[in-house]
C-alpha cells in the first residue's frame, strides 16, 4: 500500500487534533483513500509541554527546516497561525514541490493572492478549508460540487467567539461585558478579543468566501467591518418583539458586475437556518441561481473540528497525488488567469432595512422631530416601538425601516442626534430578511 | 481548451435543468474548469414537446444506442428513471468505459452493488450527488471533506412531499388527506404517492447515506420503513405541546459494528436545524468523531436544484480526466475491498423516547389500566396530557415516554388495544432528541 508522507508545523490545540486524527482514524483514512497517511514530523518550538498525545521518538523536532526540505514529505500542514514565520514557510513549502494545507485566515487574508500564484507556478496546491467555518465543509462544497452555479449572495455566522456572546445575551438577557468576561474564563474569548468582536476575523473569512463564490480577488480592506460591542441586551431584546435575532453576519453579494463585502451586527428573521445557528456554531448560507438557498451549519472552531477540515484537504491532496494527476483544481475554485478584480459597492450606497434606536426625552414633539427628519432623508417607517418612560430619563423609541440607502440613515441619524431631546448616540442595526 | 463531451439519457424536468446549466452556464464552468463541457446529444423517445429551450440540430435523439457508443463521449448523464432500460443502458455505459452520472435512487437502491463493481472493473466511475437531497451536496461532503470521521450517526429529511405535507399540518393545523391532496394538484406529489408517502423513496435514500457514512452494504430491504399516512392533525398538535415537530426521518446509525437503518414519522425537538427545514425542503444532518453534528439544507427536489447536483458530479469527473488521473475516487468514498457488509439491528431492539397516544372512553380507571401494563414492559412516562372529554365518544391520552424498547412499547400497545376502554387503535411515534 503506498505511503503518503505529510509534515505538520504547529503543534498547539489544532495541531494536536490533526494528531489525533492521524492516530484515532488511521484505519478509516486507509479504507477510505487505499493508501497510507503518514505524520512523518511535527515541528514546534515548544518541545516539552504534554499535549495528552505519545508520539514515536523522534516525530518532534524544533526544526521546521528539515520538514519543508524532506525529501519524501509530500504535504505540509501549517498551524502555526499568524503571519510570520508562517508565509516565509509556507512560500518556502511551495517552491519545495510540497502541497500545503493551512487553517490561517489571517494570512490568506493578506496574502492569499501571492500564496496562490506562487503555488500555481511550482504545480502545487494550498488548501484551506479549516480557514472559514471550522468543521463546515463550505469551500469544498463551493468548489466542487456546487461549482455549476453562479452565486448571487453568502450570508456567514463566522465566528464563534461573537455568537456565543450575542447568543447569551439573547437567551438570558445578559448584558455584553459580562458574557465577554466569561467566554474569556470559558476560553471561548481570548485575552484581547478585539480581532474577534470588532469583527476582523470574521471580514478576514468573508474575504475567501467571496473570492470562491464570485471568482474576484478582493483586498479584506475593501470589506466594510464593525463589531459588536456597541450591541446592548436592549437592542436584542427590542429585535426579538419584531420577530428577528442579532447576529454578527457577513455578507457578500454580487449583483451586476459589483460585490458587496460587509460584516456587521445583522437583524435575521427567526426561524431561519441562520438564526438557529446557536453559541460557538457557525452556518453559511449560499445562494446559487440553480442549487437556489443552500446552508451548513456545524462547529466554526475547537481542536477536533478543527482538524476534520484540515484532514478532509489532506485527503484531496492524497487522492489526487495517488492517482498521478498532472492538474490540480484551483485552490478557489476558479482558473487563476480567469479571476477577475470586481468593484466593491461603498458603503453609502448599500439598500436594506433598518432597526434604529432612539434614546429621547419624554416630552411633546420628540417622535414628530425625528420622523421628520427621516421623512425628509426618504427613510420610511415599517414599524415602530415606544416605551413608556420609568420615573424621568432617557426612553428608547425603535423603529424598523422600509429599504432605505445607507448614506440616507446616516445623515439623518447625525441629524438626529444633533437634536436637544436626544440622549445618547443613536444606533443602527442592518436587517437582513431574504434569508429562506 | 481541452473539450469533454457529455451525453444525456433522459429529457425529461431534470433533464430540462441540465440543459440549461450547459446553456446559461458554460461561462462559469469554463472559469471553473479551464476547460470546455459540450452536451454532445440528448437521447429520449419523446423527440417532439416542448420543454422550453432551444437545441442545435442533430443534438436530441430517439437513438440511446448512439450516444452509448460514441467514440468521442466520455460522460453519460442518467435521468430516464426507473429501472429499465436505465439499468441496461448504465451498465452499457460503463461497459464502454464512459463515466456515468444518475439521479436514480431507486435503481442505485436495487442494482448499486453491481453498478459499482461494473464501474471499478472497467476503470470508470459512476457518481449520484443528485440522488440524495436534490441539491445539497451532502455525498461529496460526506466522501471528500468530512472523509477524515467514522461517522456514528445520519438523519435526513429527505422527501419533499412528505415534508411538504406534514409542515402544512403543522403550521394549518389541516388533516392529511386534504393536504396530500393540495400537494397532488401543485405538482409536489404524484398522482400515485406510495412511493414519497409511504417511505420508499426515503428509504433509498438512506441506503445510499448508509453505505457512505458506515462502509457498509446495506440491503434496502433491511431498512425499517413507515410512511406518515396515520399521522394526524391531533398528533402534530400534540407534538406541538411538548416542543417537538413531527418529520419523516430517515435514521441510519453505526454502534459497536451494528448498523440502525430506519425511516419513520419522528417527534424531533423544535429550535434544532432539522425541525427547521420545512415545506419541499431537505435537510441531512450527520455526526462524525471529529467534526462533531454538521447540518446540510437546501432544496430537495426540483428541476434546477437537482440540475446543480448533476452538474456537479460532472465537474468532478471532468476535472479528474483533465488531471489524466489513473485513479478514480470511489463512489461511496470507500476502497470497494474494504467495504463491509454489516449486521442491522432488528426493529424490536431499538430504544428511544416514544410518543404515545391512546383514545379512550372517559371513565374512572382507564389511566391506571395503562399506565400498569406500560410498567410491566418496562416502559415509564415522563410526561402526559389527557385533555378533557367533549360530551362523550373517545378522548386522546398521550404520554412521552423515557427510553424504552420498540419491542416492549409494541408489546404494550397490542395488550391496550385489547381493553374494553380503548377506542381507535394506539399510535406510536418515535422520538430522535439528540440533535443539536
Amino acid at each position: 500500500m503506498k505511503t503518503i508522507k505529510v509534515g505538520l508545523l504547529g503543534f498547539g490545540t489544532i495541531g494536536t487534533g490533526v494528531v489525533r486524527v492521524f492516530q484515532n482514524n488511521a484505519r478509516v483514512l486507509e479504507q477510505r483513500l487505499g493508501l497510507r497517511l503518514e505524520l512523518a514530523g511535527i515541528a514546534d518550538l515548544d518541545m516539552t509541554t504534554d499535549r495528552g498525545v505519545v508520539l514515536e521518538d523522534g516525530v518532534l523536532t524544533n526544526d521546521a527546516q528539515s520538514l519543508l526540505n524532506h525529501p519524501e514529505i509530500d504535504i505540509i500542514i501549517e498551524l502555526i497561525g499568524g503571519y510570520e514565520p508562517a508565509r516565509t514557510f509556507v512560500l518556502q513549502a511551495l517552491k519545495n514541490g510540497k502541497h500545503v494545507v493551512t487553517a490561517n485566515k489571517a494570512l490568506l487574508a493578506l496574502y492569499g493572492e501571492e500564496l496562490l500564484k506562487v503555488a500555481a507556478e511550482n504545480q502545487v496546491s494550498i488548501l484551506f478549508e479549516a480557514a472559514v467555518g471550522g468543521g463546515i465543509p463550505v469551500l469544498s462544497a463551493i468548489r466542487e460540487n456546487l461549482g455549476a452555479n453562479n452565486f448571487s449572495a453568502v450570508q456567514g455566522i463566522l465566528n464563534g467567539t461573537c455568537n456565543y456572546i450575542l447568543t447569551r445575551m439573547t437567551e438570558n438577557g445578559e448584558d455584553f461585558s459580562l458574557v465577554l468576561g466569561d467566554a474569556q474564563k470559558l476560553g471561548y474569548a481570548e485575552a484581547d478579543p478585539t480581532f474577534d468582536i470588532e469583527g476582523i476575523d470574521t471580514a478576514h473569512k468573508l474575504s475567501i468566501l467571496i473570492s470562491m463564490c464570485f471568482g474576484t480577488w478582493i483586498d479584506f480592506k475593501q470589506i466594510y467591518t464593525e463589531g459588536i460591542t456597541r450591541i446592548s441586551a436592549l437592542d436584542i431584546q427590542f429585535a426579538r418583539q419584531f420577530g428577528y435575532q442579532v447576529k454578527l453576519l457577513a455578507i457578500g453579494k454580487m449583483e451586476e458586475g459589483t460585490i458587496e463585502a460587509r460584516v456587521h451586527p445583522t437583524m435575521v428573521p427567526e426561524h431561519y437556518a441562520l438564526s438557529d445557528v446557536r453559541g460557538v456554531f457557525n452556518g453559511v448560507r449560499l445562494m446559487g441561481d440553480f442549487v437556489g438557498p443552500v446552508v451548513l451549519q456545524g462547529r466554526g472552531a475547537g481542536m477536533d473540528a478543527t482538524a476534520s477540515a484540515v484532514m478532509g484537504d489532506v485527503i484531496s491532496l492524497s487522492r489526487a497525488m495517488a492517482g498521478g494527476s498532472t492538474r490540480m483544481t484551483p485552490p478557489l475554485g476558479f482558473q487563476p488567469s480567469l479571476m477577475q478584480r470586481l468593484p466593491v459597492k461603498a458603503m453609502a450606497d448599500i439598500v436594506c432595512h433598518y432597526y434604529l434606536r432612539f434614546m429621547v426625552s419624554d416630552q411633546p414633539g420628540v417622535l414628530a422631530a425625528i420622523s421628520g427628519i427621516l421623512g425628509k432623508y426618504d427613510i420610511s417607517i415599517s414599524s415602530m416601538v415606544q416605551s413608556e418612560a420609568k420615573g424621568g430619563g432617557w426612553v428608547p423609541i425603535v423603529m424598523v425601516t422600509h429599504e432605505a440607502r445607507e448614506d440616507n440613515v446616516r445623515r439623518a441619524l447625525a441629524e438626529i442626534d444633533e437634536l436637544a431631546v436626544i440622549g445618547d448616540k443613536s444606533l443602527l442595526i442592518r436587517m437582513e430578511n431574504n434569508l429562506s
